[in-house]
């Protein structure tokens, strides 16, 4: 089939054969808002004659890479497949290169079955999965309603008060859940105690974070617990049930913890908390874990929601982000995004976390799952689960192996010794097994894990215990595992201290829905209250909301993808492995690194994984004292966030004027700090969207010094073909691939961020406890080896489809787009900051702040009445305070991008008029929008405009259509003064 | 795979083995609107204790099923699989139980690509597939708008003026060509003649309704037409490329029949019109085809839309639905369904057509296809596909193959003598070919078929000319076939007379949407236009609009069962095969007839080859005679346009006042003719919603004078378990797949009507000329043997997964709902026709007649008032012209039948308010309804009642949301007057 494939390009790509025998289903006009006939359009009104004119106006001539290096680097080059559907037979070999094991491998990945209906309305839908991360609220309440859901379903199994929105994964939140703690005592109480027995990767990512911070991580046995420095640690973790299974009760250990202060955590599996108690019942403060199981495929490891509930002391504390109840200027509730002011875009490095993402479309689909399923389905699944462990618990005893789980104080797991059980040794037993397509988990050397799971059948069971009597020599009992056996089973209880008490999600959300119709039109009347790409252009500034492209997407929910555990044996992920070599080696090409690590599942975890990997290679050479990170004013607020968890000092570099890094600050800094230096952190082109001049001479100065050159990926998109980070002489960093390599952002999450490195830092990289990567690094993180691996299928197959010319034309065309709404927009805005050819990068920042004096509008006023022109805005006050910056990608057509011209246009006539006192400075279309149609169409109109006004400013709306804006002006600081995270409890409704 | 599933089976509907053991993803309560809770609040109502009490007030006790054969008949038990998850991977055992080969098969079935970003917004969206057909237009404008796309690309493509907007398939489109001929001459000239070379299945269909009307067929070669009697023609057909790939100018001949006035049909390629002369040039007055190969699976054999385009002067006898332009009641222009007067429900016996339904859903498909491609897309995909041919007849002189093609007035196929190439036969080349997983096209004994696609390329044709080579012991002169090879190719080129001269598509639509962007969004926003199951209730009496649920839909675009050609050998689709046999005995179990023909894709469809099927009966015993057709005055108009078509003489049945037919008329007419007798025509439970009791008597009646019954399948969703068809006395009927099994209407089809018959009838059901349908008679109703096979995958997973209980439950569940709503109507409004236990069945009727004098409100006003409420309207004047009938399907649940019932409540006031005078008799809410956004939120508000009642006249609408009415009331008779069935030509946008 590879042979094929290499025939049918060979062919596609020959120059030699006649056009008129090809396929016509190149991608690459597909992915481009513009055809040639726009694109010339676009050019005209430029002045310029080419688009290579443009680029040549716009990145500097010192960092243009030569031709032969175009998207190639040191032997790499793309293979391209520019045809579509070549693309997906060739996706469909990758995924039948998998094999997928019945996998009973469990340790925090199970597989599961998401309702059909979840699966084609919310996981194959593209209102869901386009969207951006709901800042803009009004526009934003269907998910924002499913994202408090879940909030609600995780406070209620846990037991405890405020659940956030979603963290990465298990393990990132149990180290969320250290950094917490860490920070609960304000530093001042450095030991964290961490339980043995805790999944391997949980420990390894805490660990990694615990070095990092230069906390001291105890790691033992519970009862080896120290109690006499009991008030020298800031927390203590536990994991239920533990690593070989068994459940234990902590209430006991917990209380006597709060009387010391030590903040307790349990990582807790969500399914076992349906009948078993919880964590907030024994006393916990904090509870951590993945949802996973609630309806995501394992995805050979991602994403997943990773969960963190905390009690209410805590709430402000939370890293990631909370949705929260607030009400609208009408007073009708409305939901937002809460507690802003924790973040890292305003708390930088004394935010709560470096984490800006979420998952949010993985939150939401475990979210409906739970309302799919209600208490009661929980409940009969957990026992399920259960019932199948204690029955294999008990004809383990008649067959003679050893389990090491309790026999009781069980949920869904039994571990065994296997050389205690007559096997040779835990792999002898584990690849009998793969014989009959069934993967069990090695625990370690002597002990093999079976995880039962909501897929699990009696006819699984069945077929695990006959293969156990035939490995033993022994016939069952009855022949044919029968519906007597089955009858006369008895089961084992947990015991009353384990038992959940509690009733959960009483709530009307998780009560009402109970047929698929019912499902499928909540998900619908969700949907239609948000706007996607689906229904317009988002031009959200340093967030690339390019084309997720159906086809692209396409391959993700097949079984041969998503049905892979992440520690299934390499044998068996030959397709996964192909893909992700592939991957590596062509964003490699691409940003002329030389190696690349998939594992960090967001931007931030990639910067983390990359300062850590800076630190490392330092201490490496022996300069333990390099802890000193220059961060330019314009940075992110992850920058200095990330460098915060790796105990860096940062020194702000000033900007000049131009918006540029002040070059001359930066030298002297650098100089200041030579003997400390460890990195510079930098975006390019910068984040005030130009491509400055002097970057290669700020690399210079940085490895004059000593330190090393992290670049932010946000920009990308810029230099993909014109340039690239390798070549300027960035030494690491991140891809968003979300952004520039077309995974959708799933309103809100997941985001992916993989590093790339020059060689001195490949060894230094992320590596894994249980899967080995390449002799990688002992730090890890995130859970699965190769980070969100799921989703990896997206960005390959948009470089393949897109090839080096197909990249190379996605920057132009995001940079023509730019340049074309900016010089349209000239006149009546001020754009701040160009680049010396007078032209701006991928992306723009028009300023607002006359505004605020001339008519009292704000720039996030001027967002808010974008949306009564059906668009969402562009990014607000970031990097500048009164701007609003603007990317279109590459993807926007002109027509489109003409209506939002437009809408700006017409906006500044709208403030013209405040400003001329034809508008009320106070009652005005700007400061009362967005307009409901709730209020718009209300009996009494009391505004001293007209409706049609309000909402519909222009005439192509009608045609066009809009997405309304289904609540009104939401207020911010009602809602974080009373601070509500959950659906209303049962008893409002009663 | 299937022993796992036994077992699986067998431990899941064990009763032995514990519940807690199992899964529970049972799909009954899904389907079901109504849980455990409401259900009995709903029987609390109706004032019983219990389902089956109800049951027993309605279903009259003499049809009542014994327990014995509740789903069960003569051995025949539906085996359940209840469990959703069981349900998938037993779906996915079936599909990869047939093998998928590459075809080249052709004869009207081509593989092609659906593009992604069709195939997942549009074929897997339920905004799509869920709604119904678009007769209320106002909320139907998006798939109006996309099929006008439609019916402007078929006419641009055939060179013809109007295109209806779709038919069943390209066999039976050329039949209704062969009807409108004969009723151009109203049926004066009896003679049609038909090429010998056509597809032996357009023969066939053609043949038999020729047979069927009594005309007069002459098959031969257009050379031998006797035209010193061509004025006893009516109309003249041949097919382009014909049945062996050649294609022929029939100018001169067209105009020579145009002097006749015999009307000339052209059966087309539509993938050819693209660089071919166009059957409009040729002088043809009907083109016909199908539109499979323009994005649509083949799936076995559909569904796919069949086209029909006409010259202007035969509009008004279009077959079919026909979409055109008209205004609403501001000005905008609107569309909707055109020329409503020519179809069944009007003119009865006196139709174009019997045909009530469209594939929607493909034809938008299709349309969206043609839009991506585009013209210069279709002419490159033309040309490709002749070039290979054209290469492949070349090398074919090199081989020593025979070709009996034209090497130069040739499309996409290569047709060879296999005898005289030196190979056994064509059975032995096209088995030796099927080693290679390729499938040629057996055309007779001796010729072979070899028909190129969208998909093939030129690695196929290597392989192709490979296996000819090794077949022939020859060697490749240059090895492994090399882009040296193709660069040399010459290709021919068509003779001017066959090229295509005219441009065409290029109307904005079809030049617009380049990206995936604009094309996703193109997509979105007509589909937020529309109201589909997705939004809210579509409570039509007679439609039964029940959940589609997504497990069902899923498995229809699985390669294994979507990919497979509808004349693959047996062999190669014993998954199908399974499924269909499956399903055959399921639906004899349900419905207790002998014996099931899946091959009618309408239920129109399925009355005419019902009612042949009794016209052969009869034939067979000497019966000749036998002609009359006995229909009630309460049928559905296509009852008698179906009788028509079998030449029957139709005698019309009265009714009593109670709605149910007059058995005292029934009786006298039957003795009457009870010598010609040859069917009665009845449905059950009646239109009018009632279970009548005299329904065995009737059936005993006819049967007594030698009559057959004919049971209309319509209202089978109130039968189900409770009684049956076969059970009550029918002889044949049909099915509905589309009401009672669960096939979503896709906005106006597909429909499916199988017809069902006793074992007397079963030798004259369908057969097939290329695939032998079980030693079935020598009728054939549709191009592929088993009709729109690629849909039967949902009716069986609905079966599969209710199981008899299930099926029993939906029906008590309809019941029951109707029964509710029209409870909770009593007293607001006149509910028409109730059964002898006062109850109505799954349906029911209000009477507005009243209204109409009180305040000059019709039954259309209140239907287009329910669109302001965001309700789609029940049933519009049928049966009752002054009533609505409405039908709440097993689906839905109370909650959303209560806000319907509350909607037509406070329309119920907003009457009373014109009556009292209270409201304006012109200027009201109900008049002026439904209000757009445009109109409700402009500046001039000149309406006595406010914008808040126009448009939120229940609070609930605010938190449930609402479509609303995109074009304000329509005017059908300005359309109808200036009719325009295209989008405007391209100088309209200069």
């Amino acid at each position: 089939s590879r042979t094929i494939l290499n025939k049918q390009l060979h062919y596609l790509h020959s120059n030699k054969v006649a056009q008129s025998l090809k396929p016509s289903d190149d991608f690459i006009p597909r992915h481009l808002g513009n055809d040639s006939k726009s694109t010339q359009s676009i050019l005209n009104t430029l002045g310029v004659k080419s688009i290579e004119e443009l680029m040549d106006q716009t990145v500097p001539a010192s960092i243009r890479l030569p031709a032969d290096q175009v998207c190639k680097y040191k032997g790499r080059e793309i293979q391209a497949i520019h045809s579509e559907t070549l693309l997906l037979a060739h996706m469909r070999d990758l995924a039948n290169a998998n094999k997928v094991n019945k996998s009973f491998q469990g340790a925090g990945f199970y597989p599961t079955h998401i309702p059909s209906v979840i699966r084609r309305n919310v996981l194959e839908n593209p209102n869901w999965y386009t969207p951006y991360t709901p800042y803009q609220a009004e526009i934003s309440q269907g998910r924002l309603e499913s994202l408090l859901n879940y909030q609600t379903m995780i406070t209620e199994l846990t037991g405890l008060d405020v659940s956030n929105a979603s963290l990465l994964d298990e393990a990132s939140s149990a180290s969320e859940a250290m950094f917490m703690a860490y920070n609960v005592h304000n530093g001042k109480r450095n030991k964290f105690f961490l339980s043995k027995h805790i999944f391997p990767q949980n420990i390894e990512v805490v660990k990694t974070k615990a070095y990092g911070l230069g906390i001291e991580l105890v790691i033992d046995e519970p009862a080896n617990f120290d109690w006499s420095k009991a008030e020298e640690f800031c927390g203590y973790m536990v994991q239920n049930p533990d690593n070989l299974g068994t459940i234990t009760d902590i209430s006991e250990v917990a209380a006597k913890l709060r009387e010391k202060k030590v903040v307790v955590t349990v990582i807790a599996d969500l399914l076992s908390l349906a009948i078993t108690k919880t964590p907030g019942e024994m006393g916990a403060d904090i509870a951590v874990g993945s949802a996973q199981r609630f309806g995501v495929p394992m995805a050979f490891g991602g994403p997943h929601a990773g969960f963190m509930a905390v009690k209410d002391e805590f709430k402000r504390k939370m890293p990631g982000r909370l949705i929260g109840v607030s009400k609208d200027v009408h007073g009708d509730k409305a939901l937002r995004m809460a507690l802003q002011t924790r973040e890292q875009h305003i708390r930088r490095d004394k935010a709560t976390s470096n984490i800006c993402t979420a998952q949010a479309l993985l939150a939401n689909i475990s979210s409906f799952y739970a309302q799919w399923h209600g208490a009661e389905g929980l409940k009969a699944q957990a026992n399920r689960v259960r019932n199948f462990a204690d029955l294999l618990i008990q004809e383990f005893k008649t067959i003679g192996i050893k389990s090491v789980t309790d026999s009781v104080n069980h949920f869904d797991t039994v571990t065994f010794d296997a050389v205690a059980s007559g096997f040779e040794s835990s792999d002898s037993i584990i690849s009998d097994f793969h014989k009959y397509g069934i993967n069990l988990r090695r625990v370690d050397d002597r002990h093999v894990g079976i995880s039962f799971n909501e897929t699990t059948t009696l006819v699984d069971l069945d077929e695990i215990i006959e293969i156990f009597y035939d490995l033993k020599s022994k016939q069952t009992s009855a022949g044919f595992l029968s519906e007597e056996y089955y009858k006369n089973s008895k089961f084992t209880e947990l015991p009353a201290n384990l038992k959940r008490s509690t009733n959960f999600m009483q709530q009307p959300q998780f009560t009402e829905i109970t047929s698929e119709t019912q499902m499928m039109r909540y998900i619908q009347r969700l949907a239609d209250k948000d706007i996607g790409l689906t229904n317009s252009m988002i031009p959200l500034g340093s967030c690339t909301l390019k084309l997720n492209s159906a086809i692209e997407m396409i391959p993700i929910t097949w079984n041969g993808f998503a049905g892979v555990h992440p520690f299934a044996p390499k044998d068996q992920v030959q397709g996964y492995m192909q893909l992700i070599k592939t991957l590596q080696d062509d964003l490699c090409a691409v940003s002329h690194y030389d190696y690349v690590s998939l594992q960090p599942n967001s931007g931030a975890n990639g910067e983390y994984a990359g300062l850590m990997a800076i630190k490392r290679y330092h201490e490496s050479r022996g300069d333990f004292h390099r802890d000193v990170c220059l961060i330019p004013t314009s940075a992110h607020g992850t920058n200095p966030a990330s460098a915060a968890l790796c105990n860096m000092k940062i020194v702000v570099v000033d900007c000049d004027e131009n918006g540029n890094v002040d070059v001359a600050d930066l030298k002297k800094k650098a100089e200041a700090n030579k003997d400390r230096l460890a990195a510079l952190m930098i975006t390019y082109p910068s984040t005030h969207g130009v491509f400055e001049a002097g970057v290669k001479e700020i690399c210079e100065v940085i490895h004059l010094h000593g330190g090393q050159v992290y670049m932010d990926g946000a920009n990308l998109n810029a230099q993909m073909g014109l340039t690239s980070p390798g070549f300027i002489g960035a030494d690491v960093g991140h891809f968003n691939l979300h952004k520039t390599f077309a995974i959708p952002h799933g309103g809100g999450g997941p985001g992916v961020g993989p590093i790339g490195v020059k060689k001195q830092l490949a060894p230094f990289v992320p590596g894994h406890p249980v899967i080995p990567v390449e002799g990688k690094s002992d730090l890890t993180v995130a859970a699965a080896p190769y980070g969100s691996a799921g989703i990896l299928p997206i960005p390959y197959a948009y470089i393949k489809m897109m090839g080096g010319k197909g990249l190379l034309a996605s920057s132009q065309h995001a940079i023509m787009s730019a340049n074309y709404i900016s010089k349209k927009l000239e006149g009546h805005y001020k754009i701040l900051y160009k680049g010396e050819g007078g032209r701006v990068a991928h992306e723009f920042i028009i300023d607002m702040r006359e505004f605020k004096k001339s008519a009292d509008v704000t720039e996030g006023d001027i967002a808010k009445r974008l949306m009564d022109y059906g668009f969402h805005a562009p990014t607000v006050s970031f990097p500048v305070v009164g701007g609003l910056m603007i990317e279109p990608t590459e993807s926007e057509d002109k027509v489109e991008m003409d209506r939002f011209i437009d809408a700006l246009i017409r906006i500044r006539e709208e403030i013209r008029e405040i400003e001329q006192g034809k508008a009320d400075k106070h009652d005005n279309v700007i400061k009362n929008s967005p307009h409901t149609l709730k209020h718009t169409i209300c009996d009494e109109w009391k505004h001293s405009y007209s409706r049609e006004k309000a909402a519909y400013p222009a005439p192509w709306i009608h045609t066009r259509g809009k997405i309304f804006a289904s609540v009104g002006r939401i207020d911010n600081v009602f809602g974080d003064r009373n601070l509500i995270c959950t659906c209303p409890p049962v008893t409002d409704f009663l």
